[in-house]
């Protein structure tokens, strides 16, 4: 047999892992809740129709096709000859989800009769990705994304920032910043630089400003024939703090009728947000990619780590078009979940004692001992307390360094002498120290 | 473009189901760590040797295989007469999981110098099965596994059948069974027919004692040329009530090592379980098919419905051997998910008001109304109090036609009465009557 394992850039959750994931998905999950967002899910499958020329063609190279079943060869057309990407075609009808948009998108058009509008919903599955695994970056990882479909009411963004204030607060998230801009507002700028031809070449290397010096971005820009006056003029709004961006930004988007919506917007939102306790900062800038957003974009960072952004998100005005419903303007956003797993744990901000799920082990001595463990255990299961009876009747160091190495902070004993006397000798497992309690009395005591 | 869906056999999972699952999967989720069972995950995806052959012939062939990234013939040596399953070996390298036990089995094996035995884990993730889809058979479903690896104690199955009782009590399914039985107790009673050397058609024929009479059963057995004798020894034994059974089996079973401590095991599990407020039924004819079990085995079934069981488990002594470690043996239940929501569905168990996400949606009038509006509504938020302000200023209506079809129960509406009285009117979307409020006023209504 092969060395055991699993596919590469693949994970196996272990419980210390688990616990701390599900303790981000829960708090999410209950503030997306608080804000009236309903959960779905997709199949792990789409049709290959569903998936393919919505991702750009290396997109299209990374997804994971699933080989159809049975006599898979019986059907098709094949020879020596025949090339990979067309046996492909005749072989393979489904593929696993790249991400949870384009799924969102079908299950939105396929369900438009059903659904009340506007759709408030969030998302949390895995995707799959062909990518060469790197740090940080996995062939199978969660994705968490929150929309809602059929509104173009600017509140839905509104809504969603103070969601996204609500859900860092709630994680104990020190120093972010929510970074906003507009594509309409990015078109205008582009038409003030006088390049209006070339805005994907500029959105490109703007958008590479987080990793790049303004230097080494004007270069790229060169290189692209994009105009010295333009270049110069990016380089003069780079560095606009917040409260000069938006009287420069006026001026500069005067002639511009896009423009001037997008600024109004921006201007719209940040009057309604209220008072946040993350750092919210207009940054004309910011482009996200060349993405399927066509107003509001954002994207929150961690000013303490640099490890980009940790969610991202935007306005889209045409996504259920790809599936032939037009009209229907959405907003949504994605946490990055494996990133903000990192910087709690790098931070140190997950709950103390998050690892510790059993809060007290009964020690098996057999007999009459253990009947009553048991009993107490069901007892204390009742209120609620996480307990153990160790199922072997071992040496009492062998029991002990099972409750050790599970982080059991309480360990209970029970011999001839605590079943006259019906009470429960308990060892703080931290302390070393031991005492006896009635069974009331320590569940007082753990409680 | 083809008509929009989704692979066959899947399912998109709208909020109104996910709630429900989600429903049920927090209650099993909350009383297994109760008894100190951590969360793990595993890929979707396994190598392709981690999988093959464990299934059986038929098995193997319902495994969804991922086809090789990338070119991935240029290695492959094929011409027009390669069959499907040669080329396959050849383009595929990895599958999608068939169940959670295998991976179990691969994640214990390969991570068994880090992990703590005996190791109690649960694990709740899709599987896939390339299965004729039929009714409530699908090709994506979750399974929900719960472990216990490492300890040959029947403690373990004491606490499983106590956390089994637990859970369904919490569920509030009404009249619902345990069976229990034992493998090595089946042995001895084939012994005791005389039938020694056809264990498994006799297993196989007696598996179906539920789904057909006893009449069928035994003309199946006949066909596979089991004695008369034998025959009506079976017979004799299928109709045994709880308090005959022990005593009848001690007879039955004098003879057979085995029988005897099958017999004692059956014994011990039921002198400790303790008071279940489930059913407990000692059947000896019960076999759950020829799996991997060795020692004690069980189902659930719900008496009011015929539906099958609804739980299955039982001791498996090798199921690590499968990937080199030996004598490691464990004990492990399945709950059926989505048996389990037919049942809760059909007898209307679920909690009422389930489906009502959202508790409060504020009317949006537009102007100053929306301000307060969205203030209260965080206030309320912060309360715990789902709340939704509606995006667009849309006639009342269309408003309140949302609120219904999203069963929220309370709609606020501000005017510039409320305004300049500081108060919110709140229409009851059951009772259609209307009163107003101050703002801590409406959190006391509502919590």
């Amino acid at each position: 047999m092969n060395k055991l394992g699993i596919p590469k850039g693949m994970n196996d959750f272990s419980p210390n892992k688990m616990v701390k994931r599900d303790y981000i998905i829960s708090i999410i999950k209950g503030i997306v809740a608080e804000f009236g967002y309903m959960p779905i899910e997709t199949p792990a499958m789409e049709k290959m129709e569903t998936l393919t020329g919505k991702y750009g063609d290396e997109g299209d190279r990374l997804i994971f096709k699933i080989l159809n079943s049975g006599d898979f060869l019986a059907k098709s057309n094949f020879s020596a000859r025949t090339k990979s990407n067309e046996l492909s075609k005749q072989i393979v009808k489904k593929a696993l989800r790249f991400d949870l948009t384009v799924p969102l998108a079908r299950y939105v058009v396929q369900n438009q009769n059903e659904i009340t509008f506007p759709f408030k919903r969030y998302q949390i599955q895995p995707v799959w990705r062909a990518e060469r695994p790197q740090k940080g970056r996995f062939r199978e990882f969660y994705q968490c994304d929150v929309d809602v479909i059929g509104t173009n009411s600017l509140l839905a963004e509104v809504e969603l920032i103070q969601l996204v204030d609500k859900v860092f607060s709630s994680l104990k998230l020190p120093k972010i910043t929510l970074n906003i801009n507009n594509r309409k507002l990015l078109e205008g700028v582009v038409e003030w630089l006088g390049e209006k031809n070339k805005f994907n070449d500029i959105i490109t290397a703007i958008d590479k400003l987080d990793k790049m010096s303004i230097e080494k971005v004007s270069e790229e820009l060169k290189l692209k024939n994009i105009s010295d006056e333009a270049i110069s003029k990016i380089n003069s709004i780079t560095n606009l703090t917040n409260n000069d961006t938006l009287t420069t930004l006026r001026d500069i988007l005067k002639d511009s009728e896009q423009g001037k919506i997008g600024l109004s917007e921006i201007e719209y939102i940040f009057n309604k947000v209220g008072k946040l306790n993350l750092n919210i900062c207009f940054k004309p800038t910011l482009a996200r990619g060349l993405d399927y957003y066509t107003g509001t974009i954002f994207e929150v960072v961690c000013n303490s780590l640099r490890i980009g952004s940790i969610l991202g998100g935007g306005r889209y005005d045409n996504l259920a078009g790809i599936f032939g419903l037009k009209n229907v303007s959405g907003v949504g956003l994605s946490f990055g979940l494996d990133r903000i797993f990192l910087i709690l744990e790098e931070l140190g901000l997950f709950p103390e004692n998050i690892e510790s799920f059993t809060k007290l082990m009964f020690v098996n001595f057999g007999k009459e001992g253990l009947d009553k463990a048991l009993k107490y255990a069901s007892v204390l299961r009742d209120e609620g307390i996480s307990t153990e009876v160790y199922p072997d009747n071992l040496k009492l160091k062998k029991q002990l360094n099972y409750a050790n190495s599970k982080s059991i902070p309480f360990v209970a004993l029970i011999g001839s002498d605590e079943i006259t006397s019906d009470t429960i000798t308990i060892k703080d497992m931290n302390s070393g120290k031991q005492n006896s309690y009635t069974l009331e009395e320590l569940i007082n005591l753990i409680k």
